[in-house]
């Protein structure tokens, strides 16, 4: 019986778990020298959980089930609840700010395309307990640390941010309505998404009124927080004081911090989530061809949502699928091979060959022994199963990656090994005691 | 609202986290210095998967839901068979023998008690296209490279070994027909977690027969595979010499590779799973109060089961949760602290000290801006987001494992950095330049 794999999955032969592999070590590696702790969660949570926060296409998108005792649960979507609730059971006992990272495996039932699977991995940054603007920079710093780590420059990548804050005011004080705003933000952060009049028309539709539909065109059109007031001349007063203050001050850490160079306001980033409400940011390639690389924000209503007490958190999630693509077309998925062994250890494979100073042992014998040897001092060593000639083992050798081929042969009765150096070619006969004390372990 | 993680699950918080990241760091290094290549499957696969071969056990354990299509799919508690479909896929590209390991997260909806949870981890390592018994003998010389590693001596673990074509021959061979074999395997595999009172009387009511009964008994309590064709009166012929010379082989092979000391025949091991055709192999704590921590043996029909050639395969199972209660047991949990930073750098909180020289900037504006640089050359540093006073922010950096605090204050008038040696609490004055050009990149 023949079975496929689900639709959207993906299988990871050892080729593609090397470049898996080496995506989330260097998003870990990254996230400890910005000084994140690693935490996670499991793989399911309560179906509710994902209900309260996390929006109308997250729930559309969950893969839910039924315990046996029929409680309905669902495979995380996103991690970020599962942190809130981790979060609130410890409050008292963790100190602030606290600075926390994951890569969880998440599964979303989405129409499976380019750049978007039903099971990704995401690179999550989260500091919770601080409302100072300088914990916004930091999370876009680690990030921005992370690409350009691997080789993305100002060319290649952008930052663009605007504040959820400013955008609710802004909205309020040309007379939207608060229970009008959760609809009206996805529409907005469609914008990117759709062709101008498409996205005209559904805004018309959505407001029925030219000029105030006009005024939020403008709004997410205009590229410079001191222009804003010009533009869009806003009554003074409510947040947008501080909205502004907030994303000049998230701008001038970043300029300190020396990657002012990749970041850029645009009023037009919205986010999909529902929870964000202050600075939110996302990352594309300049080029704009593939969607976010990564996203996040402010979102210092979340943990009390989840019944834990008020306080502040932003964050940052980057999947595993556009930044692969992304690095693939500029020629950076500069992936070590997983094929490398220090040793591979073939054989002479002459029945009439005997160790008798040996107790009666084979070359192949002495093989396996001495491939134990290797592996319990902690070297990468293999060798082949089948007593094929020596220059088919010596193939073998190479295709492995082995750096150095030890030869069990006629010399061995002597206690020698050949000693072949794969790089260069050179061959040479050590005495193996000499060669097994020469290891550090 | 507040919402309880789901039963059997964990969370993992930073030191959970830094315990888990130990435990499969050590299981992937010992794989690949053995010559095992990583791989990984998605976490859920087709529901008809796992019923092919899985057996009852794990089939009443799924955890299964519908995609939207109305699909049914499980959460995978095993990677064996997405193992035997990837295989299956790539059969005529793959080299063999193919040998990989993964560390897959499973599920299963057991009753969580004691070593056993709902959601765990488990290293798995699999040699395909090999009906040598040096293959069986190199996934337990793994396995125990991988133990005698953190430090579990044959004082603490010992490895029991059977076959079980060994055991299907005897059956066979006392007159057990072959459509009641399957649902023996899953008695006797009981054997050891029953009362021997409560065994015998499930055996004699499975077997009728008080004197079949007697000698499967027997069989199971053989110590030693020389005496076992004393023991149990073996007809000749059939399996028996074949299963019998793998035994023997397996048993060469790991005196040979330095591990016989950790191994023990035991016929009374038969492993649950359906699939098992040769030897198999458990570990278990020397006395005995744990589950198994491990075990494995050779599958050869199950790629040819999931639709594809007949190719022979020997692998392994070992679970993070037995193995940590042994491992804290033991006194062997040597987990690093996940709080190691190079650098915390502190600054002087006084409103009044300004960089003139700097272009006005602050101690903080100065503190932020090292951290950054000292980040992007791969340090792990970190800094304190409140201007609290001196002695609290050294005192964080000791909390957060710092090895060295920097200081930014008057001195950084003259470009000078307070450096401070946190283990001996030694400081000194250092120019700024020269501090950054002594750092390797």
């Amino acid at each position: 019986m023949k079975i496929p794999p689900v639709k959207g999955t993906r299988d990871f032969y050892p080729p593609d778990m090397a470049r898996r592999n080496w995506i989330i070590d260097g998003w870990k590696k990254v996230s400890i020298r910005n000084g994140f702790e690693e935490y996670d969660g499991p793989i399911f949570e309560y179906l509710s959980m994902y209900q309260i926060k996390s929006g109308q296409e997250i729930v559309e998108q969950l893969f839910s089930l039924q315990d046996r005792g029929g409680r309905e649960l669902a495979i995380r979507p996103e991690i970020t609840p599962t942190l809130a609730r981790m979060v609130n059971q410890q409050i008292n006992a963790l100190p602030r700010p606290i600075k926390w990272f994951s890569v969880p495996r998440l599964c979303r039932a989405e129409k499976p395309q380019k750049g978007r699977l039903r099971e990704f991995f995401q690179w999550n940054l989260d500091i919770i307990g601080m409302d100072n603007p300088l914990a916004d920079a930091e999370v876009i710093f680690t990030t921005v640390d992370y690409l350009r780590d691997v080789g993305l420059t100002e060319n290649d990548i952008k930052v663009t941010m605007s504040s959820r804050k400013l955008l609710a005011a802004f909205l309020r004080n040309i007379g939207i309505a608060d229970d009008a705003l959760g609809a009206l933000y996805m529409l907005l952060d469609k914008k990117a998404k759709l062709p101008l009049a498409t996205f005209t028309a559904l805004l018309n539709e959505q407001v029925s009124d030219a000029d105030t539909a006009g005024r939020i065109l403008a709004f997410m059109e205009t590229k410079n927080v001191s222009e804003l007031r010009k533009t869009v001349n806003f009554k003074q007063g409510d947040d947008v004081d501080e909205a502004l203050d907030d994303l000049t001050d998230v701008v001038d850490w970043l300029g300190k911090m020396d990657v002012g160079h990749y970041c850029v306001f645009d009023p037009s980033i919205v986010r999909g989530l529902a929870y964000y409400t202050g600075i939110v940011f996302e990352v594309h390639d300049v080029v704009g061809e593939l969607r976010a690389i990564c996203g996040g924000g402010r979102y210092d209503n979340l943990l009390r949502d989840f019944g834990g007490p008020s306080i502040p958190a932003t964050g940052m999630g980057m999947g595993d699928c556009v930044l692969e693509i992304l690095l693939s077309q500029k020629g950076l998925l500069n992936v070590p091979s997983h094929k490398q062994l220090d040793y591979f250890v073939a054989f002479v494979p002459d029945p009439a060959l005997v160790f008798e100073a040996e107790g009666g042992r084979t070359p192949e014998d002495e093989a396996v022994k001495l491939v134990a040897q290797l592996r319990s001092k902690g070297y990468r060593a293999d060798f082949t199963y089948e007593a094929s000639g020596l220059g088919k083992q010596l193939k073998r050798a190479a295709e492995r990656g082995a750096k150095v081929c030890i030869i069990i042969g006629e010399e061995f009765k002597e206690h020698k090994l050949a000693v072949k150096d794969m790089t260069t070619g050179d061959q040479d006969t050590v005495d193996k005691e000499q060669f097994l004390a020469s290891l550090s372990c």
